[in-house]
């Protein structure tokens, strides 16, 4: 499981008084830097290997600005040529947000997706928590 | 059904050289103006009746920048006190993204959801569009 | 003299009420593309040839949600390797923010600055504007 | 001296693989929670008293994504109802951007600038630091 802080920005509020809801996918995929991690090494641009297919996201409280955010980051489901992460987001002892994004590993020369390889996928298997029940 | 031109900004993109997947929950609050009118005319913050339970976006193809994104707004299913929002953009003539939002009408001030009054339902009806086929 | 209509977003207002003042500069990049299309036609990453050296944005008016802005773009200074842009927003027939960008024509190969090529030069030319009066 | 770390995030880059331009105003806003604490101690939305008037950012070298950005804020100049913040953004050793931004002391009732109360001057004058050397 990987933890990630987040500080909500004043910039990040609206008018509503809370945090936009179009922020959370921006601190989710802020918060993925870990699996990004086992990925690729470093980060570098020229090796990136993921691509995104899809995510979804459920709001269950508003989000306060300036109060810390915790956001864990967990792999639910590990296939083939792609994975699903579940995170969620916790501001004051509350799930506020909760969400799962499809990655799937691509390999951007040919522009096609691509199995994982084992020794990612060893990393990666340390991460899966079933978080079905 | 609702259409809304979006034109991708410069800033939008990413290193990878295309526009950020947590763009497009931005494009789609924006196009949802129609949608926002019918519950709220003028669109007063002090009047707003609207919160967002829910999100889910898949990607089908990498969108590029300085392409205009044509965004179709249509209502997939309306509920006693909430609707869900499906959306499409278009780039190129190839669907890039597609997205479904769940909204539930709600009272600010007694912080609770409450039944969608039947004349805003009536103008919602006109853009139900049944996507399940 | 370009002109560009923004459409504020609801994303972009703030828990004050108005538009956040961080977004102005958004904005007047992506009605910069006028001057962008001189340098670099097409405005492809690979043939990028400009640099960001500078900018200063002045607020006169809080910025509304919702009402169209008008952005005018101007060069008010043209030099040898640089340039400085000057733009307004206008929102209600009243000017609500002002800036000045300074540009630099960049070979991003070899990492420094360039000499301003005379053909663009000349396009540019007629979009000169003297502000200083 | 207010000190603050950025991490820069992967969605705030742009296509030519470096941070975008328009994310800078954003650090700094952030970077300025130290001021606005002193202004209005537990940054309530509804006691807010600052308005910006002005910023102006200069940039020295491209920024990179995923490593840290030290913010340093003081205060280079101290009117009557308006301040000077001045604010630098070091990455690896270097000063990647600096700038200024001009805040006034603000009644949102009154909709006018005020006179910075004595109390709240002691303690940003803790913070004044002389730049023009």
């Amino acid at each position: 499981m990987f933890e990630f802080i987040i500080k909500p920005r004043f910039s990040e509020t609206d008018a509503l008084g809370h945090i936009n809801n179009t922020v959370v996918p921006v601190w989710f995929e802020e918060a993925r830097i870990g699996v990004f991690e086992i990925f690729n090494p470093g980060l570098s641009i020229s090796t990136w290997n993921l691509i995104l297919k899809k995510f979804e996201i459920e709001f269950f409280h508003q989000i306060m600005p300036y109060q810390d955010i915790l956001i864990t980051t967990t792999i639910s489901k590990l296939g083939n040529t792609s994975l699903t992460v579940h995170q969620t987001a916790t501001q004051s002892g509350k799930v506020v947000v909760s969400g799962n994004t499809v990655l799937v590993h691509f390999d951007y020369k040919t522009q096609k997706s691509a199995a994982i390889p084992s020794d990612i996928r060893e990393k990666l298997t340390q991460h899966v928590v079933d978080v079905s029940q």
